[in-house]
């Protein structure tokens, strides 16, 4: 193990380039989350980035410094993300020889005098099971956004506290998995196809659940080359039928004032968190 | 819109707990992140929490300023996590009467030397498309993970990075969700059921790829609560059955040297960083 961690080390950054490390007493979740955030400020760095997770006792945590320095003492300082929680822990990371960014600790005392209340210090629980009823909540949407993906059970859409519609290849399907995964909303997504353009009423399905309803759109030369992956040369795939369903989808979105955005450039977080704002929905 | 915004201030937290308020140029995640894990150090404080993304302009900063404001004036001081990166936006929202903490800028100027170069300043790209390569291979990945659901479809085991494998409702389906839609993994998984158990050997579809298998098992007791919820009182059910299926599985894991871990405390989140961790897997 620990050999395949040094050779893991010497890569893609090169010789010149720091290692980031991202360090936790947990899953490591959060550290990777802010300094990956503060890195996109520096692109263009071809950085080898390593999580290691779980760092509960002070013994693993001078191994980590050990592999720190090793690296500090051949090339570049590493760069050292860390959110671990423990004193102790804390106290060993910080002397390594990399530059140690304590994400933790640079906020806890402020917050501490916020909120009049000494931190608990207990390792981090931030994506632990927690409170385990709105735990099983996201576990129960998962399931519901699988049973419920591309218009396959109809059933319980009573149920939905939301349901995507678009035409086919427009992010419907990773961004219900998402708004299910991370925030327990139960997302059906439902594709608008050719027949449901007909006219410019909502299909029939859908009809008692307007209010819940988000549309997705895109621009056609974008989902055209989405489809062509899928289907190369088809009908489906064509510029001429891609540009048909987007215009007549927008059209009905916009006759039955149903909130719709174009994910054409978007990620799923930011359709995500898009459609919570815009639907007020809670989490 | 406003007024809708204003009610939901008032609520969960009562009038002497602060609100908490996420405010990002983007979507607010990074600030979600790493501010709900500071506030897990402070566990039974009923904090209302809202995220407000997307503030891109001086006057929406003033707006939320605005509302930030009027908080102070009736109850206690909101506390306010903000990962806006434009000076000028910063500068206005850390003006408001909340405790502010600026998850961003407390740490990059301590990267610019570290990286001996300036920040882009330019508004979070961390949760945006970004590498176009690496998000589309993570929403192929969520794709391949609902195709490939509980054994759902046998083709392209081959082209899997990863098949968990466990009795009934240890865990497998969300696991395999996260890991494909946060790390971009082709994430199978297979349901060992009665039949599997026979002898100790892998089921045969699985053997070609027992490096890639990776095992979840869980308390019978824990399990058998889980399976009443979806079929109360039947064999399936029953802690007999569970704990039937769990001996086994576990006997079958050792036996093929399959890596595993109890999921009945875990987390997602948890269960999948230490199945990267274990089975090495980069991201």
């Amino acid at each position: 193990m620990a050999d395949q961690r040094q050779t893991g080390f010497v890569g893609a950054g090169g010789p010149s380039a720091p290692t980031v490390f991202f360090l936790s007493d947990s899953t490591g979740i959060t550290a990777e989350t802010l300094g990956n955030t503060l890195l996109t400020q520096f692109p263009g760095q071809p950085l080898e980035r390593r999580t290691i997770p779980f760092i509960t006792t002070v013994e693993q945590a001078l191994e980590v410094v050990g592999v720190i320095d090793q690296l500090a003492a051949t090339g570049p300082r590493p760069i050292v993300f860390s959110t671990a929680v423990g004193q102790d822990i804390r106290a060993v990371l910080a002397r390594s020889r990399g530059h140690f960014f304590d994400l933790f600790g640079s906020h806890i005392g402020q917050l501490e005098q916020a909120l009049h209340t000494s931190a608990s210090g207990q390792p981090g629980q931030a994506h632990g099971v927690g409170d385990a009823v709105r735990y099983q909540s996201r576990m129960a949407a998962v399931e519901y956004a699988i049973e419920h993906d591309d218009g396959q059970s109809l059933r319980a859409l009573e149920r939905a506290e939301l349901i995507l519609i678009a035409p086919s290849r427009c992010g419907k399907t990773p961004t219900s998995m998402y708004l299910a995964l991370q925030h327990g909303i139960l997302a059906a997504n439902f594709p608008l196809v050719e027949e449901d353009f007909a006219n410019l009423s909502l299909p029939e399905p859908l009809l008692p659940f307007r209010g819940k309803c988000f549309g997705l759109t895109s621009l056609p030369v974008r989902l055209s080359q989405i489809r062509q992956e899928r289907r190369p040369g088809s009908v489906y795939a064509s510029l001429a039928q891609c540009t048909y369903e987007l215009r007549n989808a927008e059209d009905m979105y916009r006759t039955n004032h149903v909130p719709y955005v174009n994910s054409a450039s978007m990620s799923v977080e930011e359709i995500s968190a898009t459609v919570l704002q815009r639907m007020q929905l809670h989490h």
